[in-house]
């Protein structure tokens, strides 16, 4: 049984949801952001960064989306969540994964957690002014050369999925004008029509746009 | 034939490192990073996103350090550059490779593109003036909890380790005193033991510190 720390409206949403897919065997564990009960003592022991989403296995402890979505796909094949046996097709799928970690998640967060990057208030002030303008950048990216659809690779769903609704759902929040996105929209629609999307979202509360 | 596009100083010396280990077939090209070469219309035409690395293969071209990195090792099996059939062990290498690229480089990034997050000078300059700070605390954490050594991930080496090499010969330039990392510091030393290293780093010609 894994156990999974959770906070609602946060990227852990997209393993959650890749666990219910893969009927994977979990329990999912809410944290208090409010009360910053990820930099309580207790949770630091389990994840020293004191963030979410973190995995408890009986090997141990893992962090960060992008290893936990490839980790739910290779321990439960038979989801086939994602192309194991094909290097290029993987790539692909990590590559995706890799860009919404690094560059579209990091644009989102300087909106409400500048203060990882600047001390001063008139910076963190002037991040969060810019985060529309590059979260659109990163969502048109994705609408016009990365999502193949129906799916984001093509016609199969992979890990990529549950991960680009996740960041898709701080869209409008940030700013984001989801009229011109079209492609993006209907992904959205056609993930909250599946079973296990439609449990995860319930579990934790998730605010859709 | 694979064509990997690098820059000097850039992420891209973990993908070459790898492509060297795995004896891979493969043609490095240099980007001159001072004519803006990554912006012009021919590389963007290969990688619309601007940046290094990006490798050529004969599918399409794949960019982000993490899975390309994935996907040497991959391709190549017999290099042995990731514990391919274990899914925990193989999410720690993802796991530490994810944390280098959402968390480590984007940290270090505030010192030089910080007009990616923000427009007003003073803003930039204070991004500029934290990252001595938190590049510390990352390379803190990876000194204290992740570096098992004497690779990254304990006794194989694996992709996590031309990745911490090429991150780490940023820390004196990012304002880190390193005489407090001893252990991150000797796994440098062991990485510029190895040919498939002192052949990437003197190809791209990179500035040790």
């Amino acid at each position: 049984m894994f156990k999974l720390f959770y906070a609602p409206g946060t990227c852990a949403l997209a393993t959650h949801i890749a666990l219910e897919e893969a009927s994977a065997p979990y329990e999912a564990v809410r944290l208090d952001f409010g009360s910053q009960a990820q930099r309580s003592p207790e949770y630091l022991a389990i994840n020293p960064k004191g963030r979410v989403p973190a995995l408890v296995t009986d090997s141990g402890t893992l962090t960060e989306t992008p290893g936990l979505l490839f980790f739910v796909a290779q321990r439960f094949p038979q989801a086939e969540l994602a192309p194991l046996s094909d290097p290029f097709a993987l790539a692909r799928v990590q590559e995706f994964n890799s860009y919404l970690c690094a560059t579209v998640h990091v644009a989102h967060a300087h909106g409400r957690r500048g203060s990882r990057w600047a001390d001063d208030a008139a910076a963190i002030e002037a991040m969060k002014q810019k985060v529309p303008a590059t979260m659109t950048e990163c969502a048109e990216l994705i609408e016009h050369k990365l999502l193949k659809g129906p799916w984001v690779m093509g016609e199969g769903y992979t890990i990529c999925d549950p991960y680009l609704f996740t960041i898709g759902t701080w869209l409008e929040g940030d700013g984001v004008d989801t009229t011109k996105l079209p492609r993006i929209v209907e992904h959205r629609n056609r993930m909250l029509a599946r079973p296990a999307v439609q449990k995860a979202v319930a579990t934790e509360g998730t605010q859709l746009p």
